[in-house]
């Protein structure tokens, strides 16, 4: 398509792409917009080596000059987004590309698979998060999955991704020195297996890492072999100057040995050893442990963290759109009406109410000033679903513009910012948009001069094709 | 750990590892073996770089002399494996490394990640092309998921596993050049939405690539824009001495749209351009479209298969498990007898039927002999589940040794052939196997022999332990 423009003339055609997501993962209620900072490492980067060139010639489909203006190419589109870790909504464009058509379309498949993954992950986290903090006694979540993760690269991006969805470590060492996240982990069960029995494996251990022993249980039986070794090494550890830090559970009803573990813990005098847990654990699992009376400190979430597997989950649909072409509005109708795209270039009004709570996420073209209460505004996916706007919101434009001319305006924002943002955006979700299950829609509204852009290029399309 | 083998001096002892899978993905029958070239190219290349040490000193973790051993250290271990592109069934060792405790431990976790990862989507190919060959009119799978892969490696691996399950190409440029497979794709509908009309867009595309174009017709609407659009690029095209490739759908009802372009073609004299649909495709709904009459020729399946979605999918739940140490048999009991390993070096006889078609696989010691007929065999996970080994099976080693001293002892195989020999071992299943729900369960059994060596292991765990 690159070539295509390029010999039709239409590559330097000012174009505008918005990229966004039509449904929440996991069914949930929201989702957290992470992977920005990585799409624009990636922008800031992009060029064709002469490799690539004498690749790309080789395949006998390209022309000489087309090739040829590739050769100092450099990506020059200006970028808007919302800020990486923001909680963010289906049917708002998240991110948009304006430049040249050629240009802005080359990117499409590049931001759609760091965008789609991260944002995926990162509301995993969150997801996890939320369920592990419902206990009584708090709980983290760090992030265990590399050996399922889908490829090493794969792996590393979920490690960031779960960081800022607000996982506090991760087992993938690399993750940890790429990301700067703190890597956590303890042995594994053939630790044990190598040593001729248990307490010696687990002396071992102890002796080798007094500051920081996290002891396995289960490799033979959790209560009636793993646990008291872990005890008897935990008095020795105390009695040579240090403190066990925690126990792995990673088998069988992990309720039931949680809440045992933690009251022979508490009645030996060890209430500052912190339990881990980890087995195909997800959102579910942990909100039916805390259920169950489980006394979980750190949940250990691989497969599904890593993978942002689950219900509706392994993929965040985002898709990539041309909305506007040299001056004029464009979208697509296709059969499917939930597919249909909103024209133009657009701003994202977001409602807070006096409370401090995100009320409203209008999207408008623009030109349009902020949303006045009272005035009609109307679900993205169907028109005949309209209210108005509430007064007493404090609105503001939910997007910045982050590059300009190909060049990032600001330095990368570290992790920890990112992660705070994201925690501080869920505390003021309203009540019911965190609930895994079923929760409260939050409201993300077209303006009404937008709606009236919209109808007015279906009918000129429609009246143009003789449909 | 490997630090704590180090100090503990048991690094050099001679460990046995098995790398193994407890369930079939997708509630399917079987699992087509992919990922060995890659993870043994990893292992050939791996060592530790000077910045990798200064990373790792500057965790404040690490001993300088262990950090010392690293600083020349490569990998030294055995390697035994099936064939790439095998299909292979649950509870078999589908690869085992052999050499010093703490190598064979250290590559446990990107064993796992490269081939969970790649099993899982060579898997997942294999049933979309079961699916889709089940139409009396054939048909093929392309790989067009980049968007929704989990980071941009994770695209490549995907696009790699997907043509040793029997994809014949890919949309991903850069996986198409690193592992020469077969480009294939379309334009966008930004492309469409570019030019002053469809047609207009249309006839620019087919000037340009006159020998390879295929049109996506779903712009504006399928059948009442894009398709007489086509007929009529198709006849130009033709007049100018050129043949239209292809037309590709993405939204609606696939199976009544297929239906209704093949006829419209065929009436219009254009019999051989090909159908491509895309829009998130799987093995259910390829084979929903096929049983509705759709006429299909290529599947471009992405989400799914570009991350091993699906039901019960996401993630092939591979473990890597200490079996033997310093000439003594070794494993974990943990709560969970599923969980439970099995324990020494191992063999995996591989029976063939008189027609050609797998029959049984029997997992025995690595000392034992084939087979013989009558013996009696176990299920792995249920000992109460026995058969005896039927007459007339050709038996065969299903393993072979890879690498030796952390060599490859062959040339890497061309995906070419792993793609045929999937292929070969797809077709010589039992009936039922290939099954996408509810399948026979192929059986993979312990020889008597090695149930009783395990069964002796437990009691002495039990024993030691006090359990």
């Amino acid at each position: 398509m690159m070539q295509g423009y390029f010999l039709a003339g239409l590559h330097a055609q000012p174009a505008t792409f918005d990229l966004y997501y039509r449904r929440n993962p996991y069914r949930g209620g929201y989702a957290v917009w992470a992977g920005l900072e990585v799409a624009l490492d990636y922008l800031e980067g992009l060029r064709f080596t002469a490799a690539d060139l004498d690749y790309l010639a080789g395949l006998g489909q390209f022309r000489s000059e087309f090739l040829e203006a590739l050769r100092d190419w450099r990506f020059s589109c200006a970028v808007t987004a919302f800020p990486e870790g923001r909680v963010v909504f289906p049917n708002e464009p998240l991110l948009t590309v304006q430049g040249p058509l050629w240009e802005a379309q080359l990117v499409e498949t590049a931001l759609l698979n760091v965008l789609n993954f991260q944002t995926l992950v990162a509301t995993k986290a969150a997801r996890c998060l939320t369920a592990a903090q419902r206990s009584p006694y708090g709980g983290a979540v760090v992030e265990f999955g590399a050996r399922r993760a889908q490829g090493p690269d794969g792996a590393l991006g979920a490690a960031r991704a779960a960081v800022v969805g607000g996982a506090t470590g991760t087992s993938n060492v690399e993750a940890a020195r790429r990301y700067g996240l703190k890597a956590v982990g303890t042995h594994a069960h053939a630790w044990v297996e190598s040593f001729p029995t248990e307490l010696d494996a687990f002396r071992a251990y102890a002796r080798m890492y007094p500051e920081n022993t996290t002891l396995l249980l289960d490799t033979f039986d959790t209560l009636d072999s793993g646990l008291p070794n872990a005890v008897t090494v935990a008095r020795e550890l105390r009695e040579a100057g240090h403190e066990l830090r925690g126990v792995r559970l990673d088998s069988g009803d992990l309720a039931y040995l949680s809440a045992r573990v933690r009251s022979r813990l508490d009645e030996a005098g060890f209430p500052e050893v912190k339990i881990t847990a980890s087995n195909d654990l997800s959102e579910s699992v942990i909100e039916s442990v805390i259920r169950e009376g489980g006394r979980i400190d750190v949940y250990g979430v691989g497969t599904q963290l890593a993978t942002g597997g689950g219900d509706g989950g392994g993929a965040l649909g985002g898709v990539y759109k041309l909305v506007a072409l040299d001056g004029a509005d464009k979208m697509k109708l296709t059969g499917d009406p939930g597919k249909t795209s909103v024209p133009g270039l657009k701003r994202v009004w977001r409602g807070v109410d006096a409370a401090g709570h995100l009320a409203l996420d209008v999207v408008a073209s623009d030109s349009e000033a902020v949303p006045q209460p009272g005035e009609r505004v109307s679900d993205p996916g169907n028109p005949l679903r309209s209210s108005r706007v509430p007064a007493g919101l404090t609105w503001s434009d939910a997007r910045v513009r982050v590059m300009e001319a190909g060049r990032r305006l600001t330095a990368p924002e570290p992790l920890p910012d990112l992660q705070a943002r994201a925690r501080a955006d869920l505390d003021r979700l309203p009540e019911g948009t965190l609930r895994l299950l079923n929760p409260h829609v939050y409201r993300v509204s077209l303006s009404r001069p937008l709606q009236e852009r919209r109808d007015a290029l279906i009918a000129a399309l429609r009246e143009q094709h003789g449909l």
